[in-house]
């Protein structure tokens, strides 16, 4: 038995960022890929209060969340350390990780299934979340801290991948590299990391699944 | 000038935390009171995404949000330790410190400021809530690990204690000991430990004060 499962699914960002740190850290791990539309005993076991992946089981014992893991295997495999060794940059890295998770990916994943007056509103929305990313970016390559990329990037892949896809499929111009361009060469950045680029969905398969839930709610109304 | 500052409001049960905690580090620090229908310069500064309390100033640095402060406290002064040091314990911690945070402080809030269907639906989401609680308090007098207090329990307050009388002014008694005892318990545990007793906002003051925004949500309908 591999002493290190991974309850996901290939097209969550949730699930492939734990990937990523896991590579990172160089921690051999079993990937078993969940239905969400029929998920397993194990992980309805696994992670009982909130039923989502991804869960990671180590040796055994589940942790969940997502942030929750990212901490455990910095602290579980100690080198290399993905969240920077000082408090205060590694606080400042905590803080724009949940900025991405809290602000940015619930506004940016609802305006894309939104329609009217509510689409408008998160249209303004993600526009000024965009617009705090670009000054955070302003003389900067990478979220930080230094020059390299980091897991406060890794955390924003929602922004930097996923939405670019949704926001076309749902006839959206939210982002565009004229509007903000420093968020634009981060994106650049991104996709030229190869740790990252190996641990993407490929495009064309992502777009196929998330166009067939366009189609699914589309249907249901 | 003192070396720490804490941003943050006499009633707030997440500026109140970070005190505890750094009580518990005996770290001394200058508490500023902010007026949140009024906020300081210094706070929309230090604080320029969220705009919010608590803010944590050291050597003139800050850090926001209250989970980042108290990972910050943590690893900053080191002794004693107020999160578990066994990364898993940690991890476990750090889950429920998060279900209070974002499930049970969202809904719990809400059900006391809404009304009709909408409260009827808020109402059911909190039993659920506190049913959850209630199991995971089934054997433990704290959410652990061991039987002490500890910083999940400090991250509870908003269910041990501004709750409580919330519930009372919005005429709900969706929390009873009758129908979640070891969550009762856990409350009464909570109210027994003398640095959180001394850390709480006075129950006649914080009554008082938030019976005021009842009466001035009333008056502006």
């Amino acid at each position: 038995m591999a002493e290190v499962k991974l309850f996901g699914t290939w097209f969550s960002p949730f699930s492939r960022r734990i990937e990523i740190a896991l590579k990172l850290k160089g921690v051999e791990y079993e990937f078993i890929e969940e239905d969400l539309s029929n998920k397993s005993p194990l992980l309805l076991k696994y992670n009982p209060v909130h039923k989502k992946i991804p869960v990671l089981l180590h040796n055994g014992k589940p942790i969940c969340e997502s942030f929750v893991i990212l901490e455990y295997i910095d602290e579980t495999w100690e080198c290399p350390s993905i969240w920077p060794r000082d408090p205060y940059e590694r606080a400042t890295a905590r803080f724009w990780a949940k900025f991405f998770d809290e602000k940015c990916v619930p506004a940016m994943w609802k305006v894309c299934w939104s329609k009217g007056e509510e689409q408008e509103k998160l249209k303004e929305e993600c526009t000024q979340l965009l617009k705090i990313l670009e000054s955070v970016l302003s003389g900067n390559k990478f979220f930080g801290p230094g020059e390299n990329i980091g897991m406060v990037d890794v955390t924003g892949n929602f922004v930097a991948y996923w939405f670019g896809i949704l926001q076309e499929l749902a006839g959206l111009h939210v982002f565009t590299k004229e509007k903000f361009p420093n968020v634009g060469e981060w994106i650049d950045e991104f996709h030229n990391c190869s740790i990252i680029k190996e641990n993407l969905p490929p495009k064309d398969k992502l777009t196929a699944h998330l166009q067939a839930r366009f189609q699914a709610v589309a249907a249901s109304k």
